[in-house]
């Protein structure tokens, strides 16, 4: 895409109101725009960022046998009654709204409830079972406070994986494919290094509950991480019991602020019994199907990767979820020399399936690499009368700030090509 | 994909409450579920052929010069309320809500108010016009009764595309690309035959909008059709003053009953006047943005496609939009012999590319057909004793009926392998 096209610029400063590092630096570089508090846009680069998340979300959801959907917002009261989630009393973040003649609705804050109730009408039998039914849907949580930018919203996309199994044994086998799928994920987008399965409060169903927790200043959990062994635990749940539980000694545990970048939760038989979702087993018997959820919200990973990944100059995107590939820019320079070669080298590229943001606007260079520096896609290409003179581009990785100049076979091999 | 893995099945009967035959087949069939009146999910199948859809009108936008972004369903009342559209006297079908401290919000039922203002802050010089911006947003409508299916829902998907040029000399040249970008999108999808570019009100801007009315018994419009000149007149502004105008003579027009598939509507300067989005021009003087507006109901979409094309026994889908291109079904035969066939093409078809629903269930050959003809995937591929007697497979086209026996190379070619 050409950058005379984009019809975001960057920005000098965020909104007086933005206190969120990830959502300042967001809005400065054109990715988002803030709506209100808690409620951003995803502008055309910040989108590209949003789609690459969730195609790899979508393809480690694929790969351990879920099925995508789409669920509705808008939730019907008599399916949260019976499972007890509909009052405000019980559930403190509802959005809730009424149609014409005066009946309630709230806006779907989890899915719990109308997947279970859905899946009554598929799930019979045991050969109708396992199920693993997930989608990408937009969440709504009236949080009274929201200052954590893209991290914590009140409307924000979520990607929800429900399980739907014939026993507990069934239902722990997938819990733990699900769990690996969420370390795969969080390696993928860049995160695996400072992310720490951690164990958490399990509820009635289930001993512990599995959070993905990411080491930031930002984050608004505290864990205790045992970094040989690479896990943590919840100070919610930081007994001395559930530390010779997990076998984790005090003294091996480095206190560290982190945000939940996903969680997987044991529903067990929860939902299923308050709607009704049994299937009859191989001898006739009716028997209650076991549950779980799994979560993960792009936007707050793609939130948690600006908090933890960026510098002083502006956002440093790992490869796998930058907005373009490649930052063409040129520099202007005698005779035009340097536009007529970064053009070719642009249609080039684009026409390998490249993706490439190509800085094509009439500015001085150090604009240029200042809103290249605050984009952070990963690898820049320079083409100035300079690189020319030494025989093709001035490559420099964002992260490293390392540069070298290569020819242009040098590139696109570089580039698999 | 293994049907026996797909977690919907078909079913005899549609909840006893639906009246729209798009809904009642959808739902038979396994493509969506109802939630309530106007408020349908999308189940594996459906959510396949909506992203089909998605996929043509976003290629069709981007064609055109379009920018995808993501805007928010909540709304603040301050933004709606410069444009004297915040009221429920003056538009009946919000929905609304509140934040913990009582803050009135909305859920948008459209987007010109957001994308305005958010354009004052990227938009100030002619340098930056024009900018076409579009998204793939669920918008929630209030309406007082919802009987149409998914052709009129409380909350649907919608691509929203909103123009923003230099003067009404531009604004007319891209509304006329707009309208053939909309024509390829109504062409693509297989309505291209039964849908006609329709003179509509025009409001205060312009002398009339375009709609595109596919002709439907189910639909809710009354249009005149010319049918040698390809195009028709709504019938709210349908006097003769309107046809002396477009060269049109009464007795030459149909009456037709039709649904609003596609609308692109010329705004002028209302909501860039109400909003202050203006720019500095050449001269350095201060002039409004003209703004057009440009909608697609990806899901009006698909439920017109299931009112006008389908037959006594299901769905037809056209292909661009079929959930699978092909669907493989194996009937039971001596030593599992046509299973063993089945498995080995659907898996030599799937590792080339193709989108496959593999019918590999333990039923009665009948039940199979019957729920091919339901779901109404283009192409039929039958694998049974008989056909691998004749040395093949038997193919049958969904629409016409017709049945061949293809050699396993013949049937790869004609799928372009």
């Amino acid at each position: 895409m050409r950058q005379s096209h984009l019809f975001t610029k960057t920005r000098k400063e965020a909104p007086k109101d933005e206190v969120a590092k990830n959502a300042d630096l967001l809005i400065r570089a054109g990715f988002i725009h803030k709506e209100m508090a808690g409620v951003y846009s995803y502008l055309p680069l910040g989108l590209r960022v949003m789609n690459k998340i969730v195609g790899i979300i979508r393809e480690e959801m694929n790969a351990i046998g879920g099925q995508e959907l789409a669920l509705t917002a808008l939730q019907d009261r008599a399916v949260w009654e019976k499972t007890n989630r509909w009052s405000d009393a019980v559930v403190d973040n509802w959005f809730k709204t009424q149609l014409k003649n005066g009946t309630d609705l709230g806006l779907g804050f989890t899915h719990e409830e109308p997947l279970t109730a859905l899946m009554t009408e598929y799930i019979r039998s045991y050969r109708d079972l396992p199920v693993y039914a997930y989608q990408f849907q937009t969440k709504f949580r009236n949080e009274a406070r929201a200052k954590s930018g893209i991290m914590r919203g009140r409307e924000f996309l979520m990607k929800d994986l429900y399980s739907f199994s014939l026993d507990e044994k069934a239902h722990a086998a997938f819990y733990e494919k699900a769990k690996q799928a969420y370390v795969n994920v969080f390696r993928r987008v860049g995160l695996g290094d400072t992310t720490y399965v951690t164990f958490a409060s399990g509820g009635s169903f289930s001993k512990y509950s599995h959070e993905f927790q990411t080491v930031t200043a930002a984050g608004e959990d505290v864990i205790y991480v045992d970094e040989k062994k690479g896990i943590a635990v919840n100070k919610e749940v930081m007994t001395d019991e559930v530390l010779a539980d997990l076998g984790l000694s005090r003294d091996s545990l480095v206190e560290k602020k982190a945000v939940e970048v996903g969680n997987i939760f044991s529903l067990g038989t929860r939902f299923s019994d308050a709607l009704g979702l049994s299937y009859l087993d191989e001898t006739g018997a009716k028997r209650p199907v076991v549950m779980g959820s799994y979560g993960i919200g792009p936007g707050r990973v793609m939130g948690t990767i600006v908090e933890t990944l960026s510098d002083e100059k502006g956002i440093v995107w790992p490869e796998s979820v930058a907005p373009f590939q490649v930052h063409v820019v040129s520099v202007a320079g005698k005779d035009g020399a340097p536009q007529r070669a970064a053009e070719t080298l642009y249609n080039r590229l684009v026409s390998s399936g490249i993706e490439v943001l190509y800085d094509d606007r009439d500015l001085r260079a150090g604009e240029k690499f200042a809103d290249a520096d605050l984009i952070g896609i990963p690898l820049r290409v320079i083409v100035s009368d300079k690189s020319l003179e030494k025989g093709g581009y001035e490559i420099k990785d964002r992260r490293t700030g390392t540069t070298s100049v290569l020819a242009e076979k040098e590139l696109l091999s570089r580039l698999g090509l």
